[in-house]
């Protein structure tokens, strides 16, 4: 039988051309996924030199060194000639390794007073600052090509559905409005969580803070942070911000899966309410007619992305003591991916907003299928003086009838009408018509077209404010 | 063989002793888990009932009899008198149909301008803000226990432990106010969070907004609302909120448990760091030297609990369409539980952190093993000139010499310790010390006695702010 | 400031009026919810005892008086008089201390050679097993409704929808089928999962196993299982067949959501594909023609509900060192809450697909609009010789000759079709129905009105075989 | 403001420096993952055209060509000379095109009677099943190691732990073997989760079947596919396969964690019963002694990855309709991590079994802290006759003594023994050591030594079949 297995067991091994050792080393190495941070790296150690350099900790001819090091890096970086290392384990060690290469001593210096723990935590706070700040001007772009679409349709009418049953008539611009208000929300999300990403840990060392008598301060300063991490055992071992920001791109891209899936519907041909614009579908090469929602459908699977971005990070922090433990190695991955899963689907969406095509006919007509405006008929009844229930249960009634005859509500003559109650008047057909029911809701986030226009202008102000900062 | 199917089919049936349609009345009603937002149902129809009388669209009598009614009403479920009916499904149709008894036509003229779907949405608005309220201040009692504690050991030394292993001396004050800055910025998530809990939804409808002349402003002020929705189909379908506090609690769940994980492991015999009163514990019938620690592992397990609830609501809500779909019932059992095991676990641990017994021997003990001070060594180098990675070299030579000998780096003589750098001097044993160590990361976050008492001075004022509100 | 604190703190406990002691009681019991076990809890010591005795562990009439007294208390149970005590922590002591009550020393002697840890763990095993057996009887209604169904529409014909946009003709009988292919794969799946639940922990006592003379075999035969957990450390702390089986369920609640989403959309006035049964659905009390599929809408949330619970268990049993610790009790919870939720929803959705009623003009209009049959034309000339690419190509430009006349491929004339490829003849017409459409797709799981037959057929006798076992 | 608009907006553009039409492409293409698909890619469609050329829908001259054609591409895949163009969108159109220009209308001809939907989805399954195939091999690999180092530590004693309290001895080989079996359970659900992957789509073309007159078995058994997939819409949109296979692997990286937890725990050095060869772990650059176990982190780590993957993917298929929809594109990445990880941490895990050096005074030395034979004194009482509740209250009695002298139970003298109760004699002695403890638990799953070794025996009966196959 041992023979057997180990005959086995070579065939088996011959699968895996990689030694285990080597194996270990990619295993336990980040440098693929994390030399991403190189340019934000690059960006705390010279604040950090220049702090230490401030403080008489290091000579200023060893933070001019360090200066000049680090240029030739980020040239070395840009222009693809840095030579990454495997054996160098993360994008930290290699650059200062090519940093003690070219300057010598001055590069054994740099990390007087901190430690890889904090130094980490550093850079993926600058990365995450930077990336909420371009994804908050995303939606500020996704959030205008939404108003402009609205502000073309503050007065197009198509059915406002509950259950995907018509329920009243709503104005499309109005419709695009709830989207405005969500992704307004999820910058307002973005720009809570930043405040929390905006601490300094850089000083923490490794977790107990260090001997050297450092200025975290002028470092924060320095690297535009609002404040510092007022705990060394915390500030190493916090992931709370990335979990915030994931939490925060899940409801993003929530409700991006909830606008997906209405121009997947709207797109369907029963329903047919929209076109989108060619780049962003494909086509069949046999059914020309057919084009097929490929971004939204996409995107709407893409929320699953996120999701389980925000879950691996969870499980990832769930019990672990402190304080840095090498599973936080396993919170870059599913950051980065979602930062850049957000960035290309809210760079499209705005585009896409703009190559929406309406076929207001198709929601017009839908609009009337369906006795959208019985309830206008029962707030009729009410404001002539019948109880909000009795009158519900009166126009129950007609539409009963309508229903058995095949007719709207509007279809019927006023004698038919007052059978239901005395209190009808000839004024009532203004009130049964799609334009009478969406502008007598006139209130602040009603769907009339007056307030339609007047949201739109509240929400153009705010991203005013947005575009100037 | 349907011979066979059919007596197959009433074996089974048998053991279902509900028929379907009464089976269906259950699973659709909501009453039996929505009934605990009563309250809150009747604070958010009395606002209403009083805008329409100040609006003249009902009159003042009306409005003095739904007051009436509804706090007779109060007082029958209070007292629990109340007869709740599944047939009436929610709490909403059951406080209605009461109040129409109670009352009569008033009572039928309270739904006037508004529809359940923005009237629930309000009534989990309300609630989840007096949520709020309670784990805030519940996580400053948690935080002002762990304060104390930490102020009594602002001096006590255990090891800091990174990758479980011995790295460098901590002071236990130190280590407990890094749960203090969790717990802290926990706070300042639901902060936030409750400002997107806090506008009125109330006004939308169904989804459109209604055809009378209401006043959402006036309702937002009388329910102290800090501002409305300013869209109807978003208001009624948007529950973001829910998700961002079931969020924010599950980071607030994932710090409980990082704590519980490390009482578990302090309390375990091999470690013996501190003692856990009794009252949290179970014993063994046998072994009564035996402390379970059932409470912080109870606690760890329920991270589970409160992390898959916000996985049900961002779940619930992909791929939605507007505006409400009754799916958006299966929002609030997430939601209760959710908050209902926060506000049992941070009591129960407010209190638990009162009753640690910290064995400080055992600690000290533990920090003296593994040459948690040789960091210091490096640093008392690096400050004579040599190079911090030289200098890490150096110390590398002299731990593995003590490793050897069985020693402490501080039981070596200076003529041993020379050998190993010629800068070092006499005044290096003070380094070595664990006090020494502790003392000299005398920096803003440091584990420096002085800055856990600055930082403690600092969370106090913090505390004493919330609790003044 | 501190008096400041302590009003406050007052003002904040009056909120709470239970003792944090009676708070940790409750916190730490589980009787509240694991009384459900009773019946099975009984069923196991039943055949522990019996084990005893005929180990001589135990004598013939202390087993004869624990089985009298068991009978007493599961009489009490059925009939209500049972006293479950919140200060009995759990239903094992709960049932244990009342035993002894009724029948004494006898009592004392049941947990002989058994420990709760294993007690519990059998328990559920018991009681996942039961469920399992419901459910796939459950599932195998729900696949006969389906079947019925499909049966009589096994030539009904709707369009194919990929990327919903019309693709091809389908029959709905085949549609349909698809779903009992899904929940035919849940059933193997509960199947499977059944054969790792069915496994006895009992013997393993607290985690080490037990000094007394067990026979497990014994015990296993007598309980039905089909073999013993083989190491006592992994039988107390093993809670993958729960976690196995929530994500077998949340599968099914996969499938549901995708059903329930369909009948969603086919119940939409755009669409109109099919009607769902009154009492599966909510009017309106204003729009009598309005049916809203509430019962759809309300499952298609609970998926959420069911994966929740997946990842709440996931998150329980991440990092848990061995052997048992009390963070497994929050295992039951969220497994009875899965079980009832595919049961109730089993069920309805059985009964609910014999409520459909099916639209056969809706869905023929449906499947005539968008060329649907464009690819069976290019079938038709690759088998006249033209390479597949070569016959897209020809075709695509059919197609936009239509879209530009607004007419169907099939009202073109021969001739026109000929001038697309000179391959087309006359029985070409034939080729272009839907009827000829559907029924050339005559292969094993094609869509032919033949095919469904014969799968309708392959299913009724797997089913068929469920039914019998 | 426009103008303010204009220009922010040209600084934000700046920093993207991608056109939105080229992101759109990259965003919907697949090439850059799906092309690990190439060489399944390339045995399904060779399989598919030699099925084409026995029912003589191609020629046996395209045959031939088709299967020179692929030959050729598979060459230029595996030396690297393949062009894959982003153009071509996947790793289906990059080879088909390219077989297409190297033999003319036979490359035309292999798309025949298929389509991407069904071809994917073959693909997807081919490349699983051989995952599975590995993975299988691998978990055997592992409980291999574990099992030859529970034979070395068969009677080797530590303590076991209930809630990280000391419960009973076990031997470290029982202690092992709870991870054999947990492994072992991995196994058995691979195996049943690839009877499901191990189904035909191909057939399905893209909803409905195809007009060709194909034979699906043969293509299954060319392929080694146990059936066809019964229906076609189920078959091309099906990715329940998917969805079980990462259930299950996130129920193996539980297992990891579990135990990973365990090593770190057994690392550190309060408890110091393990060491684990260096080259899992790192070390500090100042810290010789230290030793982090960075794999075993790591891999705790890892286990949110997979966990994560789980819930992205049911998030995807959650609520989408019938049938194939581009969502259904973002199921590679998930499933593509979930392997890599897996695999790369079992063969590891089985290398890094093998490196564990096993510290047995450390673990004896623990177990003879905390009275772990108490419940063996009970079990002797109760053998004697008490019952057994009777026995415990005099167990407990004499440990409460022993705990107050600062003694074991079996430094106390017969006398004093025998005070607790006059049924303890001479023997006593035997049974309070650990070893007697051990030995006494002497049934199947038990940690008797001879129950170990029992148990390693059908383990390794097991394996061998494994390795067999």
């Amino acid at each position: 039988m041992t023979a057997q297995f180990s005959k086995k067991s070579e065939a088996w091994s011959a699968r895996f051309s990689e030694p285990v050792s080597d194996l270990v080393k990619r295993y336990t190495a980040s440098v693929f996924f994390d030399k991403r941070l190189a340019a934000v790296d690059i960006q705390g150690s010279l604040a950090h030199a220049e702090m230490l350099a401030r403080q008489n900790i290091i000579s200023q001819s060893d933070l001019a060194a360090i200066q000049g090091g680090m240029q030739q890096i980020s040239t070395e970086i840009a222009d693809g000639s840095f030579a990454w290392l495997l054996d160098l384990e993360d994008v930290h060690l290699n650059i200062e390794k090519r940093l003690t290469e070219l300057v010598g001593d001055a590069g054994k210096r740099l990390h007087t007073g901190r430690s890889r723990n904090d130094q980490v935590a550093t850079d993926i706070r600058l990365y995450l600052r930077a990336a909420i700040d371009d994804l908050t001007l995303l939606l500020a772009e996704l959030r205008l090509a939404l108003v402009d679409l609205a502000e073309q349709h503050a007065e197009t009418i198509l059915p406002g559905f509950t259950h995907m049953q018509v329920a009243q008539p709503v104005t499309f611009g109005h419709h695009l409005l709830a989207y405005v208000e969500m992704f307004g929300r999820d910058a307002e999300r973005l720009a809570d969580c930043r405040k929390r990403v905006n601490r300094l840990p850089l000083g923490a060392a490794a977790l107990a803070g260090t001997t050297f008598p450092i200025d975290r301060e002028l470092v924060a300063q320095l690297l535009g942070f609002d404040e510092v991490c007022f705990n060394s055992l915390d500030a190493v071992s916090d992931r709370d911000f990335a979990i915030e920001f994931c939490a925060a791109a899940a409801l993003v891209m929530t409700h991006i899966s909830r606008m997906s899936e209405e121009l997947v519907i709207w797109m369907s041909p029963r329903v047919g309410f929209i076109d989108i614009a060619d780049r962003f579908c494909t086509g069949s090469s046999i059914m020309p007619q057919k084009k097929n929602p490929d971004v939204p459908e996409l995107a709407r699977g893409k929320t699953g992305r996120v999701t389980g971005h925000l879950m691996s990070l969870l499980t990832l922090m769930k019990g672990q003591p402190l304080a840095y433990n090498k599973d936080n190695q396993e919170d870059k991955e599913p950051l980065f991916d979602t930062v850049d899963t957000l960035t290309d689907t809210l760079r499209i969406f705005a585009d896409m907003a703009r190559g929406i095509t309406v076929k207001a006919d198709a929601m017009r007509a839908a609009a009337l299928q369906g006795y959208a405006t019985a309830t206008d008929l029962a707030d009729y009844l009410v404001k002539k003086g019948l109880p909000f229930r009795d009158a519900h249960e009166a126009v129950a009634h007609a539409v009963r009838i309508c229903v058995d005859k095949g007719c709207d509500l509007s279809d019927l003559t006023l004698d038919q009408l007052k059978a239901f109650s005395p209190l009808i008047e000839q004024d009532i057909y203004q009130v049964l018509t799609l334009e009478g029911s969406v502008a007598a809701r006139d209130h602040v986030g009603g769907t009339a077209p007056r307030q339609v226009r007047l949201a739109i202008a509240r929400v153009r102000a705010q991203l005013a404010d947005v575009r100037k900062d």
